[in-house]
């Protein structure tokens, strides 16, 4: 798949999700060298697990045409909760009965590389550090918005990961106070509760049940009622979808206001699948912004969407154990 | 002033405020060899301000029986806004006139000694950090609760400044998006307009203002009306007054709740006035910390009152000259 020139050292990076795992190797200089997708079926639980994640990375590598023997270690990024220093997850939402499974170790010992744990969101904050939109930027902030809200924090080259794994868990800083919208965490006001993907398509069922106001939104059976159509229809002029959109944009705004005013980075990144709303979402998400912040931030912090996209997770895997081998963060 | 064993190399530590400059000379122990305050006559501008700087500097060196030679050098802890490289105050609020002036410098070539500037919370949080309530900890979060609400962030052994000097600007995460009470900086929603002292009060006499429900609030002239008697009242079990220090403990959980899911320390601290409400007070923050975060940082952070009192300022100013110096952060 690759071509042209290649730095070495070589990492294999790999993105275990509920559904899929992606994997690849990724050069010195941050270039995909190969990208497979296999079924994680985390309904077979954590042994067929580590298969799994081993054919995705016998399959990377092999689709790279890198050797073996100069993969010089596996990034492994995960859905949460886990135990980073132990390299274990605790109680991860999206793989059930994979419970206080040593998941580094085991995959060590599966693939005889060295391998470290990242959680997915930071691992994607810092591979946009590495070879994304935050190559410039020694402090940044990473939103994913999707399903829920994914967040990773690099502060001074480096993954925020906290003492107890828990840093960059900025999807539940509570944005709302009293009366908050219920999170899937079944906390209550949480950044993720207003302005997930999912969260939108929930304010839009809830402002489509109150009136009978028209809107294109009307038309759309309840599968078709996601966060990218709702986009779709307030760039055609439609009002609620307008409101919820520019809704979506202020609850993110002060989530990033907040980070801001806790972390103080250079650069705001927003990725995942809401950021196909394209530029003018992000306009009105960095207006808010700027009308919600201090006068010397609104000027100095950028707000950008994340570059690295479906690859994000992978190559940023790679990032965290090209940083744990050159001793890079 | 001291007495015992004092241990060089010995720090003074200057702790501007707008109305009072307290000063100390501390050992490496960070025992305080002295203690003075003088007037800061902020209204007199910036000159004068160095000389009264100067002023407090000679005594509190006088007064700790430490020759000038023997003072490694002299950090300076302020209220903001400010640009910490370059060691400038920006527009501080409670320093008017002072804008745009490069305090750092001009301290330090009056005083013939190297000296560092640091936000006067960030200095509280990391004297906490050295010899206080977070002497065991490496990561902790401060907030000070008075007229505002001031925080200091100490990640890995060090102040997290941000990139904008804006690091733990905590008392203006967002904690009310929709709907938010107005904050001091002109902003809303923020944590400060809810928690601080001030906010308390504020609440207090809007709540008197509602209805005629009986409350022994209603005996206190204005000026009687402040956060700690809103707390004596609470503790002779009048309703109102349960309910808002009730209701100010989980306004404060929230701020703390956030930044746990952000920067994830082992330990919060609160310290500054409000702290005289004592133990009942800070058990209901833990208690509501608790109830808002996830399981294992429920069971993981400590949260505990600061322990520097009223000479946190000029310790912590202390601690800042004395990582630089050292090279200890």
């Amino acid at each position: 798949m690759a071509s042209g020139e290649r730095r070495p050292p070589y990492y294999l990076g790999i993105d275990l999700g509920g559904t899929n795992i992606k994997a690849g190797v990724v050069d010195d200089a941050g270039k995909a060298l190969s990208s497979v997708s296999v079924e994680t079926l985390a309904e077979h639980g954590p042994d067929s697990g580590i298969d799994r994640l081993a054919e995705a990375a016998g399959r990377a590598v092999g689709e790279s045409g890198i050797p073996w023997a100069d993969v010089a270690g596996v990034g492994l990024g995960s859905p949460g909760t886990m135990d980073l220093s132990r390299g274990v997850l605790l109680e991860p939402s999206n793989l059930p009965g994979w419970d206080q499974f040593p998941i580094r170790d085991r995959l060590a010992e599966r693939l005889q590389k060295r391998t470290v744990l990242e959680n997915d969101a930071n691992a994607a904050a810092l591979g946009e550090h590495w070879v994304g939109a935050g190559r410039d930027s020694n402090s940044l902030v990473l939103f994913t918005l999707g399903t829920g809200i994914g967040c990773g924090i690099i502060h001074e080259g480096r993954v925020l990961q906290g003492r107890h794994s828990h840093g960059g868990e900025c999807g539940h800083m509570i944005i709302q106070a009293d009366d908050g919208r219920l999170c899937s965490c079944g906390r209550r006001g949480h950044l993720e509760a207003y302005a997930s993907a999912t969260s939108l398509v929930k304010r839009a069922v809830e402002a489509l049940a109150e009136d009978d106001a028209p809107s294109l939104l009307r038309d759309l059976a309840p599968a078709e009622l996601t966060s990218l159509a709702i986009d779709e229809a307030a760039r055609s002029g439609d009002a609620l979808a307008s409101r919820l959109m520019s809704e979506t944009a202020r609850y993110l705004a002060v989530g990033a206001v907040s980070v801001m005013h806790t972390v103080d980075p250079d650069l705001i990144l927003f990725g995942g699948g809401m950021i196909g709303a394209g530029r003018p979402f992000l306009d009105e998400i960095h207006s808010r912004i700027r009308s919600l912040t201090f006068a010397i931030l609104a000027r100095a912090v950028r707000v950008e969407y994340a570059e690295l996209g479906g690859e994000a997770g992978f190559i940023g895997a790679a990032a965290c154990i090209r940083a744990a081998v050159g001793g890079r963060g």
